[in-house]
């Protein structure tokens, strides 16, 4: 996997109108970013691409993409997810319910729901998430939320580092 | 192909948080739409699934499918669209401009920019299309404006009956 670049200059609005898909699940002009600024939340082996933010469309589309073994930050926020698996399979916690999900299947994120991404499996996971532009910052688990979590012996198993 | 229904009852908020792809490029609990109504603009061989769209987010995410000869409508519009190729080939236009593209790739439809796609080959061809819920009614060219667009050999091609 190539080195995922700290900041964001590819986050400036894209005008072509044609970009390729490129090898490995890249594509023309569009930078490989971290997934977060390292050591503030957890989160492990992930990247990011953003497909589209333009000024006129009120969401963006971005492109997550998950090494084997890797997850992403377990989180929740106002701001609503709608997500499409584009390669691989994961285990995905929405809420109380923890579903393997596969190429194409669709997630929705509800407000203030905790969620997580995990991958299933030998293969690179990778998702296309849509959210709005205007959003609130994600909130992470306290302990005591983390406790109400793990009372469910599925969601404590589904937690346990791997 | 199944025969797309009609009218829009899909297009309720879709509350699940997992819905399945099934078989060919349908997913659990998403209608098969027209992709508008019959007589009200050309367009050939094409139907409509909407994959998210729910009242926390401000674009749609629909999945845009065209047989083998299909084609969406000559139209532009003030909104934007951010297109990814999710199955298949086929030649876009964007404005003055003919690509070929196939799964995977993306297409950015700038505003009042003259767009249509049309099938490559003896596949299907399907598209997601990222649009903001809020938005003004596709316009098609008149005869003034389509004689400028076909002043171009290429888009005269593009745009003749196959």
């Amino acid at each position: 996997m190539d080195k995922p670049s700290g900041k964001d200059k590819a986050e400036a609005p894209q005008a072509a109108a044609f970009r390729a898909f490129a090898e490995n699940f890249r594509w023309d002009d569009v930078s490989l970013l971290a997934y977060k600024e390292e050591g503030t939340a957890p989160f492990k082996s992930i990247t990011r691409q953003v497909l589209f933010k333009n000024p006129e469309l009120a969401c963006e589309l971005r492109y997550f993409e998950v090494a084997p073994g890797g997850y992403s930050t377990l989180e929740r926020h106002q701001h609503t997810h709608g997500v499409m698996i584009l390669r691989g399979q994961a285990d995905v916690l929405v809420g109380g319910e923890i579903r393997p999900v596969k190429t194409h299947d669709l997630v929705h994120i509800p407000a203030m729901t905790w969620h997580q991404f995990r991958t299933r499996g030998d293969e690179p996971m990778g998702f296309l998430c849509m959210v709005n532009v205007a959003r609130d910052k994600p909130q992470l688990p306290d302990e005591s939320e983390l406790q109400k979590l793990r009372a469910d012996p599925a969601i404590a198993a589904f937690l346990a580092p791997r």
